[in-house]
């Protein structure tokens, strides 16, 4: 009942529209006047939504569990964290639009730099252009494989994707990323026998691979990572009813989106251009994801500073998207990115509720502190779509 | 994932060290100046902590239920207090030190009185002196039954234990104990079919123990409860690869800590001994389990005034352990034990939580009140060992 596994038989429905706008890493810890980010910022718009609404904290997976990406984004939409594991591969393939059919293996390919010994001095090859990797990877696109169909094809930087399409593949392939240099990559090895057959393609691909690159400079080889299947998920028109649209401008949160069933929409690549096409689309869709990435990137890079700004920069964007009147407004990150930690925490991240059946709170700001006192308390990030849905009566009555 | 027995797979080790302080049953109603004992204690150092740190409510097993002290501290290790069975035979005969093994089936031994009718008139024999429970300990070990090795070993007071050694022993046997005078002790009844070896040879021995004890006064007899297996638990290091030690003074509780797999450490009788075990050990360990008896004895007692010496002593001695600089420290109770209640109750126990990566709260000082405004709300008690090795980062990041 309380996840998108079970909720399907219980939704109608209707013509209300629910908005999630997550702010990446929002959660933090106090580091500067003893406030955190989402403190310091000067936020009159999520503070007024914030007196108007209710708050609270989410915990993406669990008590002191710092999630990834992955984990936490699947939870918002009402998956359970644990048993929804998809791998990496999965996530990358459907974030550049790669049609992902059942049966498929994909794996994230790193380009990186090897020294005559094989052993890696550059794990992503200097970051290497985008145009460069597009190059890259036609290159490698004509390597054949007997028995199987090969897609290489760019991501960003030094990130691309492989897909193995053919019988008989399954996806339980280590990584051969070392995560370290000065060593060879890993040799690849299937965890489970029935994934040798892939493990022998993965061997082929790479020994080809390692062949027509080894002129190139400085991406003179390639590492992959988190081989994984096509993921079995209700979409969110199954498992809700919702026509759900996805404003992303990273390639990672549109794959999510669309291995939840969302349409991925075209959006430029700064917070304002994702809200004129929150408003550009609003009568076409009754979900609307809406994903700030720079709150995180921020927080990794330990930029206390730049992360209170961009919260500045969204609250001074929330007018236009109260303006669209959502019937359900989420306002929340995916997990904490502390600047003072530089990495994913396990700290819950404060939640902000706003719509015409929210029963307001005594909350008066959003922030931490202000978070810990509000009226939805500490909760699982799973249980935020079936708050949505309760407030847009997307629900039925449930029993007599 | 959230529970010691699924976590293993995604800890690191690390250097970094935890201290969970229990003041047992220290949880509390008010009764004086409308306060309850942590409340009305002068407790200047936990409150400095509680400012500082971040603080809640446990529910150790559920809500409404009051538990006894193995479920109460198996859920603060982190296991689930509901399948986490262990029977109170085990917890005696590991809390002296004995090397219960795989198939041996352990009860715990209460002398007491019966009159020439055989019935029950003290159920502990006038709370016997330990030195004469071990003299009759000595005379009930000489006891032979065929087919297996007998261990009878005294605990304190009128408290012992038998341990059966031998083939084809289980423990579904009940209590012979019929927890009221007047009346004979129950008759050994197996409630399973498997355990109907040990109902057989627990009869042969209560027979022959009356025998050799019915020239004793007042100890004349024997009563035996909880009839318990050798626990099947993973270990402290095998769940959190945490080189864990136990500072208690009871056997009880260095008998559920040696489950668990820590290393019972040699301390005095007083608090402040406990506290100059944990400076003399702390090199030697990552975990410190830390417990105090005395909040909950004062607590059956009714001892308000008692309760709250206990607490202020401990309040003293905070400085010493902070002074060691641990990375999380944990403060708090196994259950409550409201000195105007006289017994364990369901009530939630305060809990702190203090350490570098705690993100401080609202809350100002430690007590039942105080901690109801915490940022870590109410939870289960058995999160509380994913909190600490979440904030001395001994969790990998979940997902990618």
């Amino acid at each position: 009942m309380i996840s998108a596994e079970f909720v399907g038989p219980h939704v109608v429905e209707n013509e209300k529209k629910i908005v999630m706008l997550i702010m990446d890493g929002l959660g933090g810890l106090p580091a500067k006047d003893g406030k955190t980010a989402l403190e310091y910022a000067k936020t009159p718009n999520l503070d007024a939504l914030a007196a108007d609404g209710a708050v609270g904290l989410i915990q993406p997976v669990g008590p002191g569990v710092a999630p990834g990406s992955g984990p936490a984004h699947f939870a918002l939409f009402g998956y359970d964290p644990i048993t929804t594991d998809i791998g990496r591969g999965a996530l990358a393939a459907t974030g550049i639009g790669f049609d992902l059919k059942q049966g498929d293996v994909a794996a994230r390919i790193n380009f990186c730099t090897v020294d005559e010994n094989g052993a890696v001095t550059d794990r992503r090859a200097g970051r290497i252009a985008t145009e460069l990797n597009a190059k890259l990877c036609e290159k490698l696109g004509g390597i054949s494989l007997e028995g199987v169909e090969l897609f290489v094809r760019p991501v960003k930087d030094h990130r691309a994707v492989v897909v193995f399409r053919g019988p008989g593949l399954e996806a339980e392939v280590c990584d051969t990323d070392p995560q370290d240099i000065g060593v060879p990559p890993h040799p690849v090895t299937a965890t489970e026998p029935g994934s040798e057959r892939t493990a022998e393609l993965a061997r082929a691909f790479l020994a080809q691979a390692a062949e027509r690159l080894k002129t190139e400079h400085p991406a003179n080889m390639i590492l992959l990572r988190g081989f994984a299947p096509h993921p079995v998920l209700p979409s969110f028109e199954q498992a809700y009813k919702l026509k759900a649209a996805a404003i992303a401008v990273y390639p990672d949160y549109k794959g999510m989106a669309r291995i939840c069933g969302m349409d991925i929409r075209e959006t430029g690549t700064e917070e304002a251009d994702e809200i004129a096409t929150l408003e550009k689309d609003w009568n076409d869709f009754d979900f609307f994801y809406v994903h700030i990435k720079k709150t995180d990137s921020y927080g990794e890079d330990g930029n206390f500073d730049g992360k209170v700004h961009v919260i500045e920069v969204v609250d001074e964007l929330m007018p236009r998207i109260t303006a669209l009147k959502p019937d359900f407004l989420i306002v929340t990150g995916d997990h904490s990115t502390p600047a003072l930690y530089k990495a994913h925490s396990w700290h819950p991240v404060p939640v902000l509720t706003w719509g015409p059946w929210v029963r307001p709170d005594t909350a008066t700001s959003f922030g931490e502190r202000a978070c810990e006192a509000g009226a939805l308390g500490l909760f699982p990030s799973s249980e935020l779509m079936m708050m949505a849905l309760g407030h847009t009566q997307k629900l039925v009555k449930y029993g007599a």
